[in-house]
């Protein structure tokens, strides 16, 4: 795609994992996890579906990418997510020592960043605001239909 | 048992999960969820036979307790660990809105309490310290073993 960024590809595959999030009532927040040119995970929160709340986006990847590799550490990976991580998904970061992390739209409530902590692994090198409109449009039509619904 | 603390029969019930931890090769640290006097949670680390950096005792015993509620808020439930969480289970017992967690040795490395941030929920209290000791001498035994053997 001509001048599309190959970080922008791989978000948008992590805005189509959102947007299944949305579909099924769930938080919309998507991930997917590249390795050497390949999507080697995608998922979507699942906090409602399967009433845990582990199960953010990012943790079900950390998980597909390790099994899918064979291996504890997601080296040479990048994870693409649509909403910067809370404290829990940054925290599994740091010990899978992930290469790189892309994410959308800030969290400015529960964002592992504005924690004035450092949580990443020092090799993990970070990029922010690829897509963010689109992720926010979804979060926001999300939230909308939930006042709009009464819950 | 005359004289020993209900914290301390819990804890004991983490530190044999730890033990088991121990056998297979895994950092020995477990865990267990009590509601309402009741064990509804047991786990322990299985990061290596996993191969899953997400697989730490408190995610297991968080998810294994959620779904015997079939809830995923720990409400009138104490997690009791035997070393202090890191920051990713810290996160995770924040969105479980947990009541109250009690763990046994502290990790001067990567504890969650030491990063100067409050990344608990704030209805969650707080107890430390609980048969350290048994924690410690489980930990260093294993580390001990592991050096023994080169690895």
């Amino acid at each position: 795609m001509l001048g599309v960024s190959t970080d922008e590809q791989y978000m948008r595959e992590a805005l189509k994992q959102a947007a299944y999030a949305a579909q099924e009532g769930e938080i919309p927040v998507g991930a997917v996890v590249v390795s050497r040119g390949r999507i080697i995970a995608r998922a979507y929160n699942q906090t409602e579906r399967l009433q845990d709340v582990t199960a953010h986006a990012e943790m079900l990847a950390i998980t597909a990418a390790a099994n899918c590799l064979g291996a504890k550490y997601l080296q040479d990976c990048t994870l693409y997510v649509t909403l910067e991580p809370c404290p829990m998904c940054a925290g599994a970061l740091y010990w899978s020592q992930l290469s790189r992390l892309v994410w959308g739209a800030p969290d400015e409530k529960r964002g592992f960043a504005r924690m004035g902590t450092p949580m990443l692994h020092p090799k993990t090198e970070l990029k922010e605001g690829v897509l963010a409109a689109e992720s926010v449009a979804l979060l926001n039509e999300f939230f909308l239909k939930l006042r709009k619904n009464g819950r």
